[in-house]
């Protein structure tokens, strides 16, 4: 039997709206309205009010930050096909935030039980050995020498040299 | 500049002295006394008496469980020493047990200060690019073409087929 392909997926903005929070956050604890529209290009920090910038990292740390994230449009009915046909791992540069941790192990048994906590990798550098990796952060592809699929997220809308997805139909139609 | 070589390695029975504390735990707990020379060949939970057995997974679970385990000797002063020279990985299978990640990270920063975040990983499979990995469990070298060394533990002593190292002055002398 032929190997299969091995597939490796990112968390934050990738399957985890993790936009998405930041917005509700910022409109709950400090009544200010962060649009889309304003992101393009830009980290979600970057377009704070400058005397709250601060908080961002203060909020990633605190345990249940990342528990209760939205999950990506198409994410699970697209993941659950990949999971059938690819070796899939979760990827997740989650080493930064000591009490995001369990919350990230916790969110991906809710959301998607069907990843065996074996399949799943949380680091600082992603030095994984897979053919195929679906991320956010071109900063991910570096020393990386296989297929890079760079997933659409405001802050990387400027760059041009990478094959991107734009969305989980785009990764459907060409990895299934 | 010549690329430094990346180096993975383990934690529990390498780093750190993991059945060093389960002997101490079940001291305390159960007033069981597991001898050193009762373990070659075999697992820690395969010692333990049948009515208690099941207990360990309970207490590998607890919160709390990684974060006091004694250092491994001479781990601190080669592992410096490597990090000048490699490009150093801490790579544990960590995954399987939720309350672990929190402890093993803490773990690593009060003994191993010097590791970055960026340098650490928790997974399942150890799917690492990596070129030379030490680590005491042999299935985490199935599919890993790099150097493999063996690091002695008593539940791997009747393993005879890979290149093994018996202490971490032992790793010295082949890794500095």
């Amino acid at each position: 039997m032929e190997r299969k392909l091995r597939l490796a997926i990112d968390m934050d903005e990738v399957l985890a709206d993790t936009i998405g929070k930041f917005i509700t956050v910022y409109e709950k604890r400090h009544q200010t309205i962060v649009k889309l529209e304003d992101l393009p290009g830009k980290e979600f920090r970057e377009v704070l009010p400058e005397d709250i910038r601060q908080t961002l990292r203060v909020y990633i740390n605190e345990p249940g930050f990342f528990r209760d994230i939205p999950v990506m449009e198409g994410a699970y009915e697209v993941v659950e096909k990949l999971h059938e046909k690819y070796d899939l791992y979760i990827v997740s540069a989650a080493m930064e935030f000591k009490n995001s941790l369990a919350d990230k192990l916790e969110w991906l048994n809710e959301h998607f039980p069907f990843i065996s906590w074996t399949n799943i990798v949380f680091c600082g550098h992603k030095i994984v050995d897979v053919d195929i990796m679906i991320d956010d952060r071109i900063k991910n592809f570096v020393n990386f020498e296989g297929r890079k699929l760079l997933f659409t997220s405001p802050h990387n809308l400027n760059i041009h040299d990478y094959e991107r997805v734009n969305s989980w139909q785009e990764v459907a139609d060409l990895l299934l």
